[in-house]
């Protein structure tokens, strides 16, 4: 299969400058730009826990896939370059899915300027495993991490929360060029992107800074898909707590102080919506101010704590 | 699983003065060396065809996943940096499964010294999956490649051939130390490192090079191994053809003028045996040259066309 996958694929895949050689060595060549670091991250996606082949188009599995690591080279605040993708295929009609996977993730890769330079394709008796990783190159600034909030920093999320699971986790935007945008216009102190739940990714970036977190949880914007999984019967959940738990949101968390949160706030930068969902404190544990004001504790949950989930670094 | 694996896996995990982050935020942020490139590989192991975990220690199968890696870097001539390792593990002991799995990879990681700086585990119902993308920098003279070769250069080989499923497909040393000793004291055209068989991988590298091949089967090292496969009962195959197409020896293939072939056959540099092995010419296709010196066309066999078998980019 491969030679033949290789022979279809190859014309399709967009050449970029710091890509000396791509798909055809033994490794691809990479050429660095002068003060620029390499973000790498990788991401892996398991018929049965992340999609069914049965259920989800191979297109949109595919899409995905990419999807979740443009997402993280985002949290990081760097520009996408080199996609590497290992498939490991059911043997029945390996070559068509093949070929299907990578026809749902070569758009999103042209629109983010991504050159697929390697990877791996095997075949076996069991489920499809789908697994990319993705390199970027941060600005001049460096790359954004999750250490750098401090206390009294707020915390700004682009876009809205929960009832990804009704699509918009295979359909979502990742906010490579949000991300862009903001560290070099702003001193953003700290970034996360959403793939666990908020309570839970804003929890992690919150104890990388060495601080505790206060969500305002009047504040947190929640996507119709959270109002319309509530409304199921037998949900059993308000559309906050799915905004709070659900994941796979793939927008992003950041961390700024005051006087850069009221800028960006004012300047609107982006084409979604930026807002202010809480602060970061020096007291450790997450924590949540109610309609009325007063303040609970939260408990961090997300996608990590199911039994079935897939189980992120 | 994840949160008590890193917990575990962290504090034996080396630093390297290039891994600027390692695991722990939404990616690894690695520094470029001025004038160097980066060469980057992945390969992915999957059970039923690449091992069997009831039968192949998992410590072996770690060792595996970065070895194969390993030698895709040697075979560029690079020195490896840093790994990323994506597990998808049987549900039912995975975190013990995950745990031997990087007990057989770190002191390989640790001899060759690469930071393990990311990854990513999953848990599902079906078999073990192990997939590591492996960075490496190149030297100042840059990444050696397939396609560097020329009609008139020797062909020479580290180390023997075949019979590498009796054991050495996962004790094998990569050739790192040998690639950056080769590439650095002499003039090499190109290289390759034989995963699926000296007669497919020296195809690709004449290939590559605009060229076709002629091997000199009398010179050709054959392995021990190699002979104990084709004593056993109803192999059918002679030593030679085990050499020849067996694969998984993970030695390299390495082009250069027939000066500096001379001048590396009588320093010897290396701790394994370096051999001249043919030669390439400029008619297309794979020729042996016999004992009586009579040339014979080679069909290029190996681990490509075995039904069940891997099949690489």
């Amino acid at each position: 299969m491969e030679h033949e996958f290789l022979r279809w694929l190859q014309p399709q895949l967009a050449p970029h400058p710091q890509v000396l050689v791509g798909v055809g060595d033994d490794a691809a060549v990479l050429a660095s730009r002068p003060g620029r670091s390499w973000v790498v991250t990788t991401d892996t996606l398991t018929e049965g826990v992340d999609f069914r082949v049965a259920v989800d188009d191979a297109e949109r599995i595919g899409r995905k896939a990419l999807a979740v690591n443009l997402s993280d080279v985002a949290a990081m605040a760097a520009e996408p370059v080199a996609a590497f993708v290992s498939l490991v295929l059911p043997r029945e009609g390996a070559g068509e899915l093949a070929r299907r996977l990578l026809h749902g993730m070569l758009p999103l890769a042209r629109e983010f300027g991504v050159s697929i330079a390697g990877g791996d394709t095997n075949t076996w008796g069991e489920g499809l495993v789908v697994s990319v990783t993705l390199l970027g190159q941060t600005s001049e600034r460096g790359a954004l991490l999750r250490s750098g909030g401090r206390p009294g920093d707020d915390v700004l999320a682009t876009g809205r929360f929960g009832g990804s699971f009704l699509g918009r986790q295979f359909d979502f935007t990742p906010r490579v060029r949000e991300a862009l945008v903001l560290h070099s216009r702003y001193r953003v102190t700290a970034g996360i992107d959403v793939s666990d739940g908020v309570s839970l990714d804003v929890s992690r970036l919150a104890a990388a800074s060495g601080c505790g977190v206060e969500l305002d949880l009047r504040e947190l914007p929640i996507a119709p898909a959270a109002y319309r999984l509530s409304e199921q019967p037998g949900d059993g959940k308000s559309p906050l707590e799915h905004a709070l738990s659900d994941g796979e949101d793939f927008e992003l968390l950041l961390a700024a102080t005051p006087d850069e949160t009221r800028r960006m706030l004012s300047d609107q930068p982006l084409d979604v919506p930026l807002r202010r969902i809480g602060r970061l404190i020096a007291e450790p544990g997450l924590w949540g101010r109610t309609d009325d004001g007063s303040r609970i504790s939260l408990r961090p949950a997300g996608w990590e704590h199911r039994e079935q989930g897939e189980e992120r670094p």
